[in-house]
């Protein structure tokens, strides 16, 4: 049986301990999040998430979503009842502000929860999820009748909410999409194409489903620059917010995929469906960009919530299964053979994920608060600041977090050797599962091309050289502190490699552009490692104080902090210098090759 | 559409420029083998992949087998006919010795045509595969009289084999089995006991099923010295060869598994089933052994076999779709986009997965040349050299493939995006069957504690100094080439980090072994990259020589070899430093970490 069982404790030390959430009480929301609050919310999330969605993960998994004649499509049996209790604890708006019916609690605590709701059940939560990406999206984009309309009904859960970008010949380049609005007379549009890839597309556990569309206003530039965002109701709403005649959008068919069998992946055909314009004219991707920010952080989150859901499970099978002796002698002497988790390679590979998990922890709710910064901060300057280093982090989050969360998943499911393959542990699912978290909101070569081509120069590279600043700060500040100079000086190391593969691309890709895509995918992996070792160090330091300050009862936690940051340090930061080794290649022996030898 | 074209040219590349074939030619069954041969021979198995099993590859995975009330299982349609005429090809025999009815030929082009079936088909290969272990076996522990019953009949492939070991409550410590036989007044011996995992073990593809089973002889030392093998057929076979009554083993359920839906994974049952002991008495690991080394290079081959057809998908994708354009301005200005392999990134993941499947192919036929010295030479001291390094390069050879091969199935689907995840296009089973072989033979853990704890220091370490010593002549002799000067450097100090690795463990892991169990998947990887590096520098060694003699016709073939040479040596050789890093850091971190912390 699975198991699962949500790292209450390990949140509360990253927002305490770490980040010190207490110092940034001054910030709208923030203060209504006191410790106790904290503690509060995240235990009620842990309980929803082990009790009510986790249950239904593996059953909904082996029933999918079916499509039927009539064009409904049915979701797997208790999800509807599973997302009504994730939509009656409030969850949905827990971030979104109190002017539009939200909770208006710091994103980092939504981004905390949202961890374990991931890991207990991806696929019911992406339909609350994609609601979230169109909520944010109207919040920011929406007129106010716009928001009048939507948002209250969006945020109690009984409207959905989805995101048409992909189209059956064009996903990361939306310049080519030929879904066309023809404006009415009211001013309104009728919109019409195909849109694939819908998740969360077409169901019925809420009452309406509010399509944001991509489409090209007839006459509209050709490219990015005609790209306009549509509002497509399922359901048309009334002058009084009732539900009126069913717009013409529809599910022609369900994808049939390798993992999150039980969100329905939709083939949505619009034919002269009403449309409401979403901000401006031929703006649309700016308005789309909201959303996509707020999913990319959202996705990064997938990888690293599957991943802790499958270490759990593989340490439950390694604690139990009985096999072999370990190598320095017997440990269960009165039993047949020793649990599996005596064997060196079992616990590399459980120490690998767990050094993951708990850095990637700090890294989401590091990001998180960013966000929170920068849309909430009063103070300009920190505002910018905090907006910048959320830019950069972005697709180094989604892509370093989803790559790893499913390499993960595959060593958990490694540990069950063939007991992992079969579907009855669950395991198969996890590793299904996560895989498409490097595909979809930008497949992961996206993200590092946004990382190197966008965001590294973005305003004379203000936000990669203040992060620069603030880690190379760090470990100069623990230079001297014996306790701390070991995972400084890891850090210092990685740091090095990073700096030096940036000015190898400020010195090699200007003029040779490829240089820059050759590298991009290690470099974000490289970036990442050094920011999750950057993590490492901070929770070290956290650590340390916590064990000096000598408050009892959580030692044994701390000293295994102090364990894995060392591990972290010792194993996985190495990995920098071949990043750097791999980037300094360049180019040229893979462009050489004519394309029709590939 | 998936498609698949077996890498002939490749192949016979490998077998004539690299490994000299032509040279070995006073082994039996090699002076048949003349080049002309070889090249029909191969031929005609990447026809019978390509056009007969290969077209069965995504309907077998759709449909899958199925388990009937009556305890009969279906196999996909289809897979019986593309069986059978596997089969009539004389496949299955085609190394096996002519005194048993087989075709003598070198087990090395048993590698090569291998290498086609299982690209085009794995989950219907693995019927006679495992028939192949069993004739192995037989072969090489069976009476006259069981060789006289079984082997023809299953080099014909009217009756196939299995393999029984695992149970549930043991997979890698057989040691724990339990299945029993009790001795009979004829000699034969009654089979009792469940065993799971059973790899085609129930089917109606062929007319009976030779269960090759291990089992504890009543009273039979506990462990693994009480373990015996035995032959159990689905019917028992009358003295005339005729078929007689059903045996008391069947099919009590199949896996759901996560891959290789066309293989009847079987729980099977046995109850007092009729037995014939096969080699002798508690003697049954090493029998089972004869199978298991043959297996394991069988199941390297598939991780191989999967990367390739992955590989080749992702090309013809990455040519046709048209997405976003060249960083170095556009490449197709007449198309509303530049195909997709023109990016960099897409680029890099073509190039590394090729510069691992081509290196891999001639790594798996130069093992496979070394199992045909070592059964087949009349020199004992050649035989002896040959018999090492086969022992030395099974584990690898199963660990690394299947690792990497399915770490490049999820890059080749990675090239997809989103029409990767989607069943459709066939990515997603690749990845799916790809990740059984990382488990099964020995989940890869166990192939680096095999090479690490067993085959290092057999013989005072014979086997890998022989190798270390081949590869360092090979740079040394050909350091002052200046067309191979680039080749040796990098091979030469990936070969520095593996020796500097052997002796880590040599100085620290006699004393502390879990130092050596700590480090030995990383050794195992840091071994496969120093032996894919030095069948890269042979290989652009003889892609040199073909191109100075000037003979026409191949010049792009042998420059795209070198080139692809150099992005071996540049992106790939420099991770032996980190695996090299990861091995000195030793077993501390992750052995300190009490069981219950995890």
């Amino acid at each position: 049986m699975p198991i699962y069982k949500a790292p209450v404790d390990d949140t509360l030390f990253i927002l305490n301990d770490v980040l010190g959430i207490e110092r940034y009480n001054n910030l709208p929301g923030f203060s209504d999040a006191t410790p106790d609050t904290i503690e509060a919310i995240v235990s009620e999330a842990a309980k929803l998430a082990e009790e009510v969605l986790f249950p239904l993960n593996h059953t909904g998994d082996q029933e999918g979503c079916i499509r039927k004649e009539d064009g409904t499509v049915s979701v797997p049996k208790g999800f509807k009842e599973g997302y009504d209790q994730y939509c009656q604890g409030g969850w949905i708006g827990l971030a979104v502000p109190e002017e539009f019916g939200g909770q208006g609690l710091p994103y980092t605590l939504h981004s905390a929860v949202g961890e374990y709701m991931s890991s207990a059940n991806m696929a019911l939560m992406m339909y609350p999820g994609l609601t979230q990406g169109a909520i944010a999206a109207i919040v920011v984009h929406g007129s106010d009748e716009q928001k009048k309309t939507y948002l209250p009904k969006m945020i109690e859960g009984i409207w959905s909410g989805t995101m048409n970008l992909t189209e059956p010949h064009c996903g990361t380049d939306l310049g080519l999409l030929r879904t066309k609005a023809v404006p009415q007379a009211d001013g309104s549009y009728r919109i019409s194409g195909q849109k694939i890839f819908i998740s969360a597309g077409e169901h019925s556990m809420t009452d309406n489903i509010v399509h944001l569309v991509l489409a090209r206003i007839e006459g509209a530039p050709a490219g990015t620059k005609g790209i306009s965002l549509f509002i497509v109701p399922k359901f048309l709403v009334n002058g009084d917010g009732s539900l009126g005649a069913r717009n013409g959008v529809t599910c022609g068919a369900i994808e049939h995929k390798m993992g999150i069998h039980g969100n329905a992946t939709c083939v949505m055909n619009y034919d002269e469906a009403n449309g409401y314009l979403i901000g401006a004219e031929n703006k649309g991707l700016s308005a789309m960009f909201v959303m996509m920010n707020e999913a990319r952080l959202g996705v990064g989150l997938q990888g690293l919530s599957i991943a802790e859901v499958a270490y759990q499970n593989a340490v439950a099978y390694a604690l139990e299964r009985l096999q072999g002796r370990s190598l320095s002698g017997p440990k269960a002497p009165d039993k047949p053979a020793d649990p599996i988790i005596v064997h060196p390679d079992i616990r590399r590979t459980l120490m690998t994920i767990r050094a993951f998990t708990e850095a990637g922890r700090a890294f989401t709710l590091w990001t998180a608060l960013q966000s929170d910064i920068a849309h909430r901060s009063a103070d300009e300057v920190e505002r910018q600041a905090a907006d910048d280093l959320l830019g950069l982090m972005t697709p180094i989050l989604k892509g370093v977090l989803t790559d790893k969360g499913f390499d993960h998943a595959v060593m958990a499911q490694q540990v069950f050797g063939g007991h992992g393959y079969i579907e009855e542990h669950g395991m198969s699912q996890y590793v299904r599962d996560a895989r498409i978290a490097m595909i979809y909101e930008g497949a992961n070569g996206i993200q590092a091309l946004d990382l190197v081509g966008r965001k590294l120069a973005l305003n004379g590279g203000r936000a990669v050289m203040a992060l620069f600043k603030e880690i190379g700060d760090f470990c100069e500040e623990n230079r001297n502190d014996e306790q701390m100079s070991f995972y400084t000086k890891g850090l210092k190391k990685g740091l090095n490699d990073l700096q030096a593969s940036t000015m190898w691309f400020m010195q090699h890709a200007v003029a040779k552009p490829d240089n820059a895509g050759a590298g991009s995918t290690d470099y974000m992996h490289l970036f990442g490692l050094v920011v999750l070792g950057y993590m490492w160090a901070r929770m070290a330091k956290s650590a340390q104080e916590g064990l000096a300050s000598g408050e009892s009862g959580r030692e044994d936690y701390l000293r295994n902090k102090l364990l894995t940051a060392r591990f972290y340090m010792e194993r996985i930061m190495p990995e920098t210098a071949l990043r750097k080794a791999r980037i300094e290649a360049g180019a040229e022996t893979m462009m050489a090759l004519p394309a029709d030898a590939f």
